[in-house]
């Protein structure tokens, strides 16, 4: 059990005391990244005990060999493994010749502190070695936001009882096997060693995929804050180099070895450079010296926090739970880089591999796109725009013809990352998040220019993809859509799902609508892009048939739209009737009973008016509630969110919050036992919506932004801030009313609770009683 | 490719000239048993090209690690697989210290044959050795029928071109490793090595399970036809024991070892029995002599012929295919031991693991039944009784109770042997034809006594098991099965698959109806399983609720029994219009494209009309064979055998010669390209039934034997025998009429085109020009 260790704090994720049975859960919860590398928060000496090491790099993956039962058809015979990468953060120490190992010491005084605020991770401990030696560690360690390729340790060491010899073993290691691996192959190959002075570098490339990568270190020490030079010895093995020194210390002397490390990647530099460019910037950072480079890193994050922070008074653990998932995120992936981004587990852990999912488009795209410049949201776009011509791969080797596209279910690199026929070939309604993030990203940001460069060209592929993919059925005299997963995937293999049908008809309507407006509007890229899709009036036509024809299923009784077709023939008994011992059903039921159950693991039908809010009444929408959320078990981490989001719109104000409970703790508390693994990064920026668009009430519908701001009642007050069109704006809220601040050059239109307001330029516009305005 | 390299033969199958390509079609084809044990027809010398070595040992398995890609809920975390079992054959030659190799030498006059009438395999050739020494080889090998855990092998060699020194090395291997195991584990420990004159032993058992195995070997040599002593060295290495036996020979001279082996196994013996067993197994063996042995092996397949054979005039190639297929049939399984049954790949191969599927109740029983003593079928039968509670248990664990058993997909000990979610907990359907074989058995053994002494048990676990699985739809006011697989694969987790909720009601309903006559009639045994199986009134009444009101799906415009719900949602376009390019599908398409076709794999509707023929009138099946016929691939071994019957039954005669061709040579000719992998044992049957119930039309429902013969206009004449209820009935039918023979002391009372016939004791028949009787 390692839930509820974690000491809440506003600003800090802390644990306290060792506790052997909550180490690898730690390594995932206080995992520190810079958006182009992370790495598990393991510690730099060494640790004998259960652990699971981990250093990831953007990017960098590994085609791995499929591993499956029973092969079907269209299966990728290689996909893409998120890489551990090697190791540069080691530090060995030896005490009087026995090496230091919290498994192995008596352990007192255990802190771990995660600063958000600044981006850091700290940990402090006394241990008593079994001879009886004690001595006081403290360990520091960031990874530079202003200097991504580095990172940096300083590391001190306090003899508390004895004077004698310490050891320091700063090492890099590139024998590094993944925790995910299907074959346990090594995934590296060493190229070359180098070493001078107090520095080490070992370029290393991946099997097959050819990424090169130098990892280095560089390292001072001071004892008693003055530098002093120690001689070293050089251990070199096979795929790995140690540098050893060893000095004599007194009682009470603080020996501290600072360690500056990090990567550079074949993606960034050339070949030939990575050695030399690891070299230099290692050089600098060493010359920055670690208290300016912290500081450096504490401005850095400031910055971030300046727009991305968002308070929560009167409920501590919430405070520290959506800094602690805002700081994940960013962690994770900054918007710099369109060749990344927003892995499942981050940086944070391997499970499932490959990085990219629709997660990325139905939720992290409006956190990214509300919390920072639009040009990361973009960037995000542009990911899948450059995947086009792998997508339409994809959509060939299943059978698809003539440029459709089919994106695959998770990805690295383009292709396929997964072999589960149900999901694989059969949740195609992720097609259709790449659309509807265009929408939402040019909705957002008026930045409709995309549309031509870029977007026009994805929005065909898929259209064509769905109009391939609908048959007609002359039973229904409509076109249907067979043998799909929704969203919900504990249904497989069903027709007629209505999300898909729905997001399908939508696709092609919005390519059409785009298309004309091309045509009217930017002449020169429509003619270039019908040139190079070899788009035909015909097909548009043939697009139209299909959309205009789509069948919705539908009960005229319960006035609902079905899930899918025969979802009535199942016995809709209600969640909470099921007993407490066969939750969570995908951990006590088989599959089959699972299938043909009511029970939604995530947001389906809901997930679609979800999306489309604007296009159903609030009436419909609560009939859809009422009806689909008792059936719903939640257990996908990107459930809650939605149903949160639509609880708040619909005035189930309690049901809002209680749902957003169970996703803003959730790595946090690890409520599902497999925080351990690694964290749930996207579903992070679930919880994010669950305050802006939950509570918060934010729209941007029809050009134009609104709010309809609730406040849960266990809260004093909360306030975010949001990125839009140019400007900077701060809701507040607490149980007096809001108030709303411009803190841009020009003024701002929203809508509050209905009604027009304009914020003028640095203006605050209180709303109290808010019946009164 | 190798298809089309067999030469036609009524009686054998026959393989002139050395192809290297075809060697490891040709293991598979050329492989012999005797039901208790089997092989494939591996070289005896060493072979250094490709080739599939394979022994196997009737019921022993080893309990391999799963694998899959995603592991759902249920899945065994073991499954059986078919156990390759130590080497007994080898016997590696030397000439002139140059060992013979096949292909590494120069092969003339290579000749193999498999003397279906004798139940024996001859091998023959000249071999050019690289240093210009030319020999010849004679090789015969079998394995007994009538001392079944023993074989002998006969191996002359002469010197063609040269005088010199010939080393024979017969050995005996234990370190053998499966062809299919999923972690390239041994599976056979060694536990000792035996060895006293020409003999030795080796007594391994398997990991896990603990099968206990003696293999062994006796050799005796002759020279030109001489006895003769040879002096032996011996090679004993980890885990083979080999003699070396040396001698000079001049040119002409034919040299001869004589090899006796096999194995005795803790299935039948005690372990510590078993190595003096197999001694006195072999020296049992040695001294009646091959010449001897070999007639008792003619005169014990003599027998099996006499009631199995069935011969066809005017056609080679099927004469010889029929033969093939129930020669293989009878080499699997003869029907003496209830712990074992028949593999989808017998002793030919390891595909697919576990040995038992609802291929033996729906194909073999049948085949069983006919041309063997009831016993045989029943052995099969009690097959299934005897692992009732392993049944039982495999319901537990997808959520039945109460006593509810679901037969495995596949098994060897009554253990779940499969795991893809769609098949393992979904292609439920075969827990009706565990049902099915014991109204089939009853009705034509007239042997009711089962049901009281075994079957009742088995037909309350099942019934229970679909009453449990069915659910109440409200929108239908039905009961409806959700979530399945029907025998058409080409479908997963649909919804209310016809054969299966038919198969459902009919089990319930027969269960409940034996109750009654149970209750009635056999009073102390209805008590007993009242007690033992706790089974009340209230079950009954919820049975037949759910009985009574099961929904099938039926279109009333087409007038058909809907496949599943929404079966006509699909796009209903002929197989025929599908371009040759795209078939087979399974190769072709993606499984998702598949899923969404409308085309059927083997019989689904038409495998439940097929069963319960007698409830259809002949319109209702042609309406259904028309229907469905044309959209069915075919995909499946098992699948053209039920359409040809149909076919003959409806009066579509053309149609059911061509379907019955693409079952009859399906190994022979290869055409799937598959066959090295082993062959398609249990199909075997489905070309019996082709004839038997296709073209002779023999039927057995409400207790009457009929006939409707038929015959291909490609054939002169055909004939069959079959058991029935005692009496041994033979049918000829040619272009002029049908002949019937009751070879048996009593009469018997059959149905010819509709017409009783009574046949006196030992009386023929005569029904010239068949529309006069």
């Amino acid at each position: 059990m390692n839930q509820d260790y974690i000491i809440p704090n506003e600003w800090s994720i802390i644990e306290k005391g060792f506790h052997k049975e909550n180490i690898t859960a730690s390594e995932s919860i206080f995992s520190i990244g810079n958006g182009a590398m992370g790495q598990r928060a393991n510690f730099e000496e060494t640790y004998s005990g259960e652990t699971f090491q981990g250093s990831y790099i953007g990017g960098i993956y590994y085609p791995d060999k499929t591993r499956v039962g029973w092969w079907k058809n269209g299966y990728p015979e290689y996909f893409a493994k998120v890489l551990n990468a090697p190791n540069w953060i080691g530090i060995n120490i030896n005490i009087n010749g026995n090496p230091l190992d919290l498994n192995k010491c008596k352990v007192s005084d255990f802190k771990r502190e995660l600063n958000m605020k600044e981006g850091v991770l700290t940990r402090s401990f006394n241990a008593e070695l079994t001879n009886g030696d004690k001595l006081k560690v403290n360990a520091i360690r960031f990874l530079s936001l202003n200097f991504n390729e580095t990172g940096a340790i300083k590391y001190s060491v306090t003899p508390i009882n004895f004077s004698g010899e310490i050891e320091f073993i700063p090492y890099i290691d590139a024998g590094i096997v993944n925790e995910d691996s299907n074959y346990d192959e090594y995934f590296w190959e060493i190229l070359q060693f180098e070493e001078e002075e107090n520095e080490a570098y070992i370029l290393s490339k991946t099997f097959k995929t050819e990424f090169h990568v130098c990892t280095g270190m560089k390292v001072d020490f001071t004892l008693n804050n003055y530098e002093i030079n120690l001689n070293k010895e050089v251990e070199k093995k096979e795929k790995s180099i140690a540098f050893k020194y060893k000095t004599n210390v007194n009682q009470g002397d603080i020996f501290t070895i600072y360690k500056y490390g990090g990567y550079t990647q074949s993606m960034n530099h050339k070949i030939e450079d990575l050695i030399f460019t690891l070299e230099k910037e290692l050089q600098k950072i060493a010359i920055i010296g670690f208290d300016d480079l912290y500081q450096k890193q504490k401005d850095a994050w400031q910055k971030i926090w300046e727009t991305a922070d968002i308070t929560i008074e009167g409920d501590i653990k919430a405070q520290q739970a959506i800094r602690f998932n805002i700081f994940q995120l960013n962690q994770t992936y900054l918007g710099e880089d369109s060749r990344l981004n927003i892995g499942p587990k981050g940086f944070t852990g391997e499970k499932y591999g490959g990085s990219t999912y629709w997660d990325t488009e139905a939720y992290c795209i409006p956190f990214y796109m509300s919390t920072k410049d639009k040009n990361v949201a973009k960037n995000l776009l542009l990911y899948r725009y450059n995947q086009l011509d792998r997508a339409i791969e994809n959509a060939e080797k299943l059978g698809f013809k003539d440029g459709a596209a089919l994106y695959p279910m998770v990805t690295m690199n383009g292709e396929e990352c997964h072999n589960e026929w149900e999901i694989t070939f059969e949740e195609i309604h992720r097609n259709g998040a790449m659309i509807y993030a265009i929408y939402n990203y040019v909705n957002y940001t008026a930045d409709y220019s995309y549309i031509p460069e870029y977007g026009m060209e994805v929005m065909i592929a898929v259209a064509r993809f769905w109009q391939q993919r609908a048959t007609f059925s002359k039973a229904k005299d409509k076109f249907v859509i067979l043998g799909v997963t929704g969203p919900n995937e504990y249904e497989n293999n069903v027709n007629n799902n209505w999300y898909t049908n729905y997001l399908a008809k939508w696709c092609i309507d919005y390519a059409l609508e785009n298309l004309q407006i091309l045509k009217a509007d930017y002449a020169e890229d429509y003619q270039r892009i019908i040139a190079k899709t070899k788009f035909s009036e015909d097909e548009f036509d043939a697009m139209k048939n299909v959309a205009d024809n789509m069948f919705f299923p539908y009960s005229k009784e319960e006035d609902i739209f079905l899930q899918q077709d025969g979802f009535l023939d199942k016995e809709l008994i209600p969640v909470d009737q099921l007993p407490k011992s066969e939750r969570p059903i995908n951990q006590k039921w088989s599959w089959d009973r699972i299938l043909r159950s009511p029970y939604i693991k995530q947001a389906d039908v809901l997930q679609g008016i979800y999306f489309f809010e604007n296009e159903f009444d609030k009436n419909t929408i609560k009939r859809h509630f009422d009806f689909y959320e008792p059936l719903t078990v939640h257990e996908s981490s990107l459930s809650p969110c939605v149903h949160s989001i639509i609880a708040s719109k619909i005035g189930m104000n309690d049901k809002a919050y209680e749902l957003y409970l169970r996703t803003a703790r959730l790595d946090l508390d690890d409520y599902n036992h497999e925080v351990h693994e690694g964290l749930h990064i996207t579903s992070m920026a679930g919880t994010w919506l669950s305050i802006v668009q939950g509570f918060g009430g934010m729209r941007n519908f029809n050009n134009s932004l609104s709010f309809d701001p609730q406040i849960p009642k266990e809260w004093k007050s909360y306030s975010f801030k949001i990125n839009y069109r140019g400007a900077t704006i701060k809701m507040y809220k607490n149980h007096e009313g809001c108030k709303f601040t411009n803190e841009s050059d020009a003024p701002v239109d929203i809508k509050v609770h209905g009604k027009n307001v304009t914020i003028s330029s640095n203006e605050l516009v209180a709303l109290h009683r808010l019946e009164s305005i």
